[in-house]
């Protein structure tokens, strides 16, 4: 990975410093101090150095045993328990052949969704893995229970029981209780590890290697992020405080950018990511991701001459082998070279475009999208999100906002 | 449908005077006067009433001939050549049994994605409708120029011809010489409709006529919008007024809002209606969109306690018929209860929970997804981002910003 900041250059001394106070909130997030502000949910920052490998293995032997016995996997989640393993199986274009098709559910509440869910257990063999830290959400845990019902009509309590995984807290909640009455086998969402955080805990890594992917090598590529050279010049920490720089100028909008449609759930990742951490006490950007060339010809204009609020992440992820030579055509100049080629030319055009008009971009280098460099993306934004939340002077870790709305609805419940 | 506009209290004799200067607007954009700003691009206004029947005829004759010949509809088309007709098929929950399958292609430049769609068009049976007003836009000719030399092969030229149709300016461009060349069956863009107002053009209607819709109802819809009583309190022109007040307030993010996951692409939709038409000499604001629940749990931290300088745009459809009854489950109040009431209560809550908040809400009531209400959403945001654009200040038709990366782009594939 390498990182590019453009658009800052009336700002060094400003980044300079900026990059010196992170670097201080960086060496406090990896030290053994849990005291700081948010110290007590940093569980992920070691992860990938610390991970426990005999939980990996149990990890992986489970995700062989769910491949063995069906064709479809239902992930029950919604939040952190639902969009990092999404985007990592999308990011890596879905389950490889020969494994279960990974379908999610329980991050909604219409009906007509449920409906097509049930004709798939009535006509597939499916496992089913629930997701949820608290073990309390309504979302996953209406789905779940009418989702149960369904295996267990199918299977019969023995064999249906057999075809449940949960992922929770270790101790507490319902899910917790559910699992242990059943005797589901079950993992842990460790105490100090928040949801948007937890794509590297079994909340991702299961449904992720269900679907056939390595994630020793995910965690490998956490790993070097962790583990590398964070100071060095357009690094992690050069993008975390470009950000948190241009947003104290006004920018309150940043738009992440790739020309990978593969990457689209990533972008929700990274939207929860970066807008739970910092949204808080009237801070934080907007997140918003556009998949492009797509959106050139809907938000193209808009970018280039509407107001300018936002600046730009572009995530520049090298081109794929898997290509197709244009044939010739009329009038056209692009006879014998690739799809490929010329989505590399609407790229590098974009960028200075927009560079001409003023934009801040930052961009973002990825060679190729595989389990490793995801991993790497995945650790780098994590870093980068909590390190400018600290920047702004907010917790990283909390969301008391989310309450307000659980509140209204509960009480709208109890009067139907 | 029906309007509700909450967070203007403050500021209702602003919007009287708002909605009165629209009012003048909508007047003239009604009229035969085509010398005003913007009048040589109007064409949609008037279209819902005065289609040629005989057209719509045409049209639904070719989709039925279609039909018949095969499983697969292959729409190649970007930005307004793609965007209406994804919306609204999605929104009507795709296509209907017995009906071919409609695939888009030609939105991006993705190589990977092009051997996914060589792999089915090998596989299955296959027709083509290449859509581009201008017939010069990269993207789609490019993914013509290779899509159409496979069908070639597999089907010969003879029959091959047959199955390939072509939505153009009636004389201008290479697409139409192709067409010509190929003797391609063909349909026109009007001169006058610009690429984000063509869906009721046969650049939306042919593929959604294929999908198994009917597009008389949905003309209908448009037409009952185009017709209707604009002045009506809670109206479309109390929106338009509303928005643009609070954009000049420097509220600089519409966040539109939905319970239904088939609106996502007509959200697509939206945001370059609006963001093409206002998104000019630095004015509009960045049109966002978010999918709840699933967002609550991604987003709501941020809405709720984030930065405020968005305001929300809510489209509350009535809830569907399908739905699932929740069983007993230990610890929830809500056996017995269907998962479309509690998503009731869930889009109650948030609309309470935000209000409290102080953040400006709209909210739109349709009244369920069918054709007709569709047709009337089309319509009700057409008229209200044109009369937006023109409180703005901007010209609602052109788009002039689109043309500096494409030239960039352009001398980058010289180069190649």
């Amino acid at each position: 990975m390498k990182v590019e900041i453009n658009g800052m250059d009336a700002n060094r001394e400003a980044l300079m410093q900026r990059c010196r106070e992170m670097e201080k909130w960086h060496r406090l997030l990896m030290s053994d101090d849990e005291t700081h502000l948010g110290g007590d949910f940093k569980g992920w920052v070691r992860l990938p150095r610390d991970i426990d490998r005999e939980l990996v293995e149990r990890i992986i032997e489970t995700a062989e045993d769910i491949k063995d016995k069906c064709t479809l996997l239902l992930v029950v989640g919604i939040g952190g328990s639902f969009l990092g393993a999404r985007a990592v199986i999308d990011a890596l274009s879905g389950s490889r052949e020969g494994r279960p098709e990974v379908v999610f559910a329980g991050f909604n509440l219409n009906g007509a969704y449920m409906s097509k869910l049930k004709k798939r257990i009535a006509d597939e063999s499916v496992c089913m893995c629930v997701i949820s830290k608290s073990g309390r959400t309504v979302e996953p845990l209406l789905s779940y229970a009418v989702l149960k019902d369904l295996m267990f009509v199918k299977y019969g309590q023995e064999e249906g029981r057999k075809r449940i995984f949960v992922i929770t807290d270790e101790k507490k909640g319902d899910l917790r209780r559910e699992a242990y009455e059943n005797r589901f086998k079950s993992f842990v969402i460790p105490d100090n590890i928040g949801g948007r955080y937890s794509v590297l805990t079994p909340a991702g890594s299961l449904p992720v290697a269900v679907a056939g992917h390595d994630i020793r090598k995910l965690l490998d590529g956490a790993r070097s992020m962790q583990c590398g050279d964070w100071t060095a010049e357009g690094g992690l920490i050069t993008y975390g405080a470009a950000r948190t720089i241009l947003q104290e100028q006004g920018k309150c909008l940043e738009i992440f950018e790739y020309f990978e449609g593969n990457l689209e759930y990533f972008g929700e990742w990274l939207k929860q990511l970066f807008g739970e951490t910092e949204g808080k006490d009237g801070k934080g950007a907007y997140s918003a991701c556009l998949f492009f060339s797509r959106d050139l010809h809907s938000i193209g204009q808009f970018l280039q001459q509407g107001r300018q609020m936002f600046y730009e992440t572009i995530i520049r992820v090298a081109k794929s082998d898997e290509d197709a030579v244009i044939p010739q055509y009329a009038g056209y100049p692009y006879a014998g070279k690739t799809m490929e080629q010329i989505n590399g030319c609407a790229e590098e055009g974009v960028v200075r475009a927009h560079r001409k008009a003023g934009i801040p971009i930052n961009e973002i280098y990825v060679d190729g999208l595989n389990e490793f460099t995801v991993g790497q993306m995945i650790y780098f934004f994590e870093m980068s999100a909590a390190l400018s939340a600290y920047a702004l002077g907010v917790n990283p870790f909390d969301q008391p906002g989310v309450e307000a709305f659980k509140k209204e609805m509960k009480s709208l419940i109890e009067k139907l």
